[in-house]
């Protein structure tokens, strides 16, 4: 009896030890605890992060007016009260327009850690992808002059660009959503599994630890790993027979595939997948067991792995909202229509 | 010439002095410098406020789940990061429907200093004016057991409510309501105008000041009065001869009037007037001479006028972005319809 014990007991000290390092080999990488190594991850090497630029694009990232109505802004969509993102199915953006291919809006926190953005990976950075939403027809619906008329409309906003960037700045639309791509690299929010990989080995419950160990023994890290706990591309074959598919003429990228989310702050980010069709995230655990690995997951199992995904929870800066410039007579007038 | 400048000194010191008297006896009153003070002007006394019905009542706020489909919060129209309002003519609510009347969505900031809510008065207080947005089919569109239900089905709200009003508290509509009125009351935004007002000479510019005068002989001050320079009702005739006018089958009050708007931080709130139909300020100060004076304001007191405007622009407090309980399977889900 007493040997059992002490056979139990070196097992769980081992598991405690090697958890660790199982999930390192899987794949698995913690956001770093150092501000110095965070920062020259999530830098851009060509337009480095200044506190000028973060308020900056944290206005412009809030402000509605860069949109065609003047009712919509990237917070719209990716409300960052709601965990980076709108909660419902497909977004819906000007004139109360669904997502035509049925894409649901990801969530912009930890959206820096892919070398890929958007469900098809096709702009790779964050700065690259926020040309796109103010610019598309069903979601801000602006061109580029609109965008470039209102900023530069606004006093404040150019001396803010003037100070961010020089004197000299050209206050151009691209300069604008590299400028909301620099707000977004920011919002990186740590939680108990960076702290446990980190080396805290209390940081995480055991009912979390276990739920990790369920989900690389069950192969999820496969595809979500990294520090994004998602990858780029290399995701599931959107033409195949994923019954919950629905994304109009979307074809995902040239191999068919679309890009594996991330699982960071995953319990707030309902619906999910790429077409937001489940709501539930035991289910869409027992879904992606099905298709993606071929294997069925119990119930049990789901509900282990749901346990490590609240780990994943993580901790937000507080973010005030912002006081934007008045609009001036020379600002574009909301456009409904 | 000595005798002279000595008089027109002695003119300058006195009207420095008078200044604060007259806009006094014109109606015009300060926000108080003393906090005590100002909590007994702002407080519910049917519900007082406390730190975490304010912290509850701000979540509810920003929360777009209350709305039928999920996206419109209170903060979509009353952006607090766009002077309160939404800087469009006329709100634009469920399914991208226009207000059917025309109506301006007006500022949340300092609100709490009418006696009379909604353009035509209609609501007592900042707590029943809360309850008709979330119920407009063109606004929030929800019904009051969606309301209910939607914060009834997240734990952490739940607990909040308990926290907030005792453990047996019932989560009504009602109370939902309340509690967003008790955030709203918190939104108040003294400027440099109070400080002057309260005794603090240097706090006005001179032509703040000048303005004032203006805004004082020109009658301004016979509506625009109390502290927040406006009044609960008594405002120009809504079946009148206006000629921007444009306000569907909205009648006003039972005498065919609209709330007079405050002028706390009107610089940030156009387009201007219950149609928000006037964009520029100075277009609209000459308006309301014409139409509510019978008056003939030049450019020149117009633009005086407008640097005393100027000077009601309040310091805001800093409001940090909430984030929100998560959704269950018992929260509703979107209804885009």
């Amino acid at each position: 009896m007493k040997t059992l014990i002490c056979v139990a007991l070196a097992t769980a000290t081992l598991s405690a030890a090697s958890l660790v390092e199982t999930a390192k080999e899987a794949g698995l990488k913690p956001i770093p605890s150092s501000k110095v190594e965070l920062m020259k991850l999530i830098d851009n090497p060509k337009n480095h992060i200044t506190d000028e630029k973060v308020e900056l694009g944290k206005k412009l990232y809030f402000d509605p007016r860069l949109s065609k109505s003047g009712l919509i802004s990237c917070n719209t969509c990716h409300n960052l009260a709601e965990g980076g993102d709108d909660g419902v199915g497909a977004a819906i953006g000007h004139k109360w327009t669904a997502n035509p291919h049925h894409l649901n809006s990801p969530t912009v926190y930890n959206a820096v850690f892919f070398d890929a953005q958007f469900w098809d990976g096709r702009d790779p950075d964050l700065e690259a992808q926020a040309q796109g939403p103010m610019q598309a027809a069903p979601e801000m619906s602006a061109t580029k002059e609109h965008v470039q008329t209102v900023v530069t409309s606004m006093p404040p906003y150019v001396a803010e660009f003037k100070k961010a960037y020089g004197k000299d700045v050209k206050i151009t639309f691209e300069k604008i959503a590299d400028t909301i791509g620099l707000f977004e690299r920011t919002l990186v929010t740590p939680s108990v599994f960076d702290d446990y990989l980190n080396g805290d080995d209390k940081a995480m419950t055991s009912a979390q630890k276990e739920g990790l160990k369920t989900f690389i023994d069950k192969g999820c890290a496969s595809c979500h790993n990294g520090i994004a706990l998602g990858q780029s591309m290399n995701a599931f074959n959107i033409t195949g027979t994923y019954k919950y598919q629905n994304v109009g003429d979307f074809k995902g990228d040239a191999n068919g595939m679309v890009k594996v989310s991330t699982l960071r702050n995953v319990t707030q980010t309902a619906p999910y997948f790429h077409n937001g069709k489940i709501w539930s995230l035991k289910e869409a655990i027992v879904e992606m067991g099905r298709i993606q690995l071929g294997s069925k997951i119990t119930d049990k199992e789901a509900a282990s792995i749901e346990e490590f995904l609240k780990a994943l929870d993580g901790r937000k800066t507080d973010i005030i909202v912002p006081q934007l410039p008045v609009s001036t007579d020379k600002t574009p007038k909301p456009d409904l229509n």
